[in-house]
């Protein structure tokens, strides 16, 4: 086992590396930036290294830098958290070289899943299901009417060129095929000068489901069941539960199925991540995979009992998993405190924390860095801590998170706990009732 | 269901049923000292209510002002956590001829089981093991003798007008009898005017292992398993876990359904805990039964997820148990921090906490009412915080205690944290080699 760990990362996640540590007996180091000084995770840490000015590029994203730190304090092992150099091949990489381990997947892997081409091909490869299209230009209209019937109606036909909707449209059926083509062609065309035009397999009403896996050093890999991550503002998600509300049995055991057969296709080595959209009818489709431990994994640590980062600590040491795949056996949610004001679009704000009581009691776990009196730089991510309820149903869990909502206090900044308490009163959350496009007409103003 | 329960309590059990009162839909009254003012229990609650000066007598004590209280506020129930009323059989009588439902037992199982001599002949009736003894004053040492061999040395001859070991002897075999009978009369003469003395068998090393009950309106009883409670200073218990170390299944089983006997023969109403001593044979004694929550209720929610305030608001409101008896799947330890100084013999600690930070994460809950600017009155107990954690087995368990014990900063009063992290470094303790008197040698010191 390992005697000391650099955590390459700062925040929560850097203090919860350093409590798994503790309680494995390993010491740790904290790195930080001059602008995180007064964060937890260099109080709880045995030892703290300053790597530079709050610039990330200058901090916790200078590789040479943090490899100055493993040096000075000795340490055998890096743990990279999430972000920062968490899916950086070349710093997994420069580990490998200086004889110190990097604790995650090999270089090659994270580049494997990095590359989307490649992560799309490995999966086929795998026969895991991914979103059908037509891999490349279409070049008329019988061509793509063609095309649309193997993929199946609806399909959506997106510039190559494109973003921000332009040149995007859904086809429903047959006959709309040929005006869709010629107004998407239209419109790429006048926003991008590039009216190449690709099709893709539309997904009614998306779900985020992702399955998290684990895998060791000798080729054996499990799944730990699923997080359901659908409610999600721009891409970011807010909310993460499991099990999904839309899972069933036969379902869990398909994707859990594909999320193994897609870790093992690569031989991987630790904890990782297989996102899937999944449509209305219950089809699923690969959507990427990251390499490293994410934001919402106590969701999975609450309904299983397993801590995973310990997990990933072991397996880095070359310890083999034991056991099957893990379902749940409770109902767990976790929803993400920003420091933002959901009034004004979400605009970050940082500044003095001037009250903070965390919630606490049965079935309430609060992740945080944060402690009245400190200040948020306005560098990071603005997330300030992770509420996670777990309860015996979806019901119950729900319950659980209001009382515990109404319960967190902070003053100073403004934060995403009125959102959050507004989301739990939504009949259709409420119901399960919801998809990625879920947030696109909520009303977030108080 | 009920519409509204007024806690008749304080400090962290007023505020743990709360949370689990807004969990249901239930709205809340507080009452509160003048002490109080600042403690948790009030902010959280949708109600308070002054009751009085700081005394208990005139206030938590007080019948009357709760009474009017609860006329005042038109709440349906009174929770009345742990001590103060808890156990008053005249208070549940004056709930009920006020139509307001009592959250507890009868007041005839309270009365019968508050009553020492009338418990033991209600738990022999039920085949209940009880201490065996001579049950009244002996009459000369051949009587005495005689008794001696029927109950089985070793045998403890007791004072009957006795206290703090005066009058008390432990006999090993026939022969010593005469000369302890004649010194432990002596003694009792001396020190207390009163040369009767009885005798019990003596329990060799013994483990104090409490069951927790719980029992319907329909005559249902269930058993949650076992906590061990046999650490403790001067009869007060300091830690409390689940598994007991000392535990095997066949005991469990057998202790399980005594307990379960011993709540049916009464048709015990709501959760309770039968306490027993377990000697070094794993022979076990009925000790007392605790009609009420008791302070170490987290343990076994935390090993078999179970909400016990929830279970007796519902039993109370009539509905019935489902399922059967629960077993521990996890390993829980709760720390009882108080502020108190163990430099000092456990002198108390009141004062204004000035800096306050509890623990959290993976496996950790801390049940409190205070917070960093709160200021321990000293009218009460001296207990401000339980740490509780939860891990698979007991090794991982204390690992995380102690990682969760080193995390807890409390600024301002002395407190027990510093003795708790002793314990947990004790090779004995590590090993579950304990008994009740294992902190009578032990260095409290730091």
């Amino acid at each position: 086992m390992f005697n000391k760990i650099l955590i390459a990362n700062r925040g929560e996640i850097a203090l919860r590396i350093i409590r798994t540590c503790r309680e494995m007996g390993i010491k740790t180091v904290a790195v930080y930036s001059t602008a995180d000084r007064e964060s937890l995770h260099v109080r709880f840490a045995d030892e703290a290294v300053c790597i530079g000015p709050p610039q990330s590029s200058e901090s916790y994203l200078s590789i040479p830098r943090i490899m100055a730190a493993v040096e000075i304090t000795n340490a055998d092992a890096v743990h990279p958290g999430y972000g920062f150099l968490a899916e950086n091949a070349d710093f997994a990489e420069v580990c490998l070289e200086y004889g110190i381990k990097f604790i995650g997947p090999t270089p090659e892997q994270i580049r494997k899943m990095g590359d989307k081409i490649t992560a799309k091909e490995t999966m086929i490869a795998a026969q895991v299901p991914v979103v059908p299209g037509s891999g490349g230009l279409l070049q008329d209209v019988p061509a793509g009417k063609k095309q649309a019937k193997e993929v199946g109606y609806p399909i959506i036909l997106k510039a190559t060129a494109g973003g921000g909707g332009k040149g995007m449209r859904i086809v429903w059926k047959e006959e709309d095929f040929e005006s869709a083509w010629n107004t998407a062609r239209m419109e790429a065309k006048a926003s991008f000068s590039n009216d190449g035009i690709y099709m893709e397999k539309y997904i009614e009403e998306p779900r985020h489901i992702e399955f998290q896996i684990v895998g060791d050093q000798y080729g054996k890999v499990i799944h730990l069941s699923e997080r359901d991550c659908s409610i999600q503002r721009r891409h970011q998600k807010l909310v993460e539960e499991c099990p999904s509300p839309f899972m069933t049995d036969e379902l869990r055991e398909k994707m859990g199925n594909a999320a193994v057969k897609a870790g093992e296709a690569i031989k991987y080595e630790g904890v990782g991540t297989i996102e899937f959209l999944v449509d209305k009818y219950r089809n699923f489709y690969f959507m990427e995979m990251n390499t490293r431990i994410q934001v919402e994994h106590p969701v999975t640590e609450e309904v299983i009992d397993f801590d995973l980062i310990k997990e990933q600590i072991k397996i880095a040491a070359g310890e083999p998993i034991t056991g099957g795949n893990r379902y749940p056996q409770m109902h767990a949610m976790e929803c993400r405190i920003n420091a933002e004001d959901p009034n004004f679009d979400f605009r970050p704000s940082p500044g003095k924390i001037t009250s903070f009581h965390s919630s606490k009691g049965h079935g309430v776990r609060v992740d945080t860095h944060v402690y009245a009196g400190y200040t948020i730089p306005p560098y990071y991510d603005s997330m300030i801590a992770k509420l996670i309820c777990r309860a015996r149903t979806r019901e119950e869990c729900i319950r659980k998170m209001e009382r515990a909502l109404d319960e967190f206090i902070i003053e100073g900044p403004k934060t995403t706990v009125s959102f959050h308490q507004k989301l739990m009163k939504d009949e259709n959350f409420r119901k399960g009732d919801f998809n990625t496009s879920f947030l696109n007409d909520f009303n977030f103003k108080d």
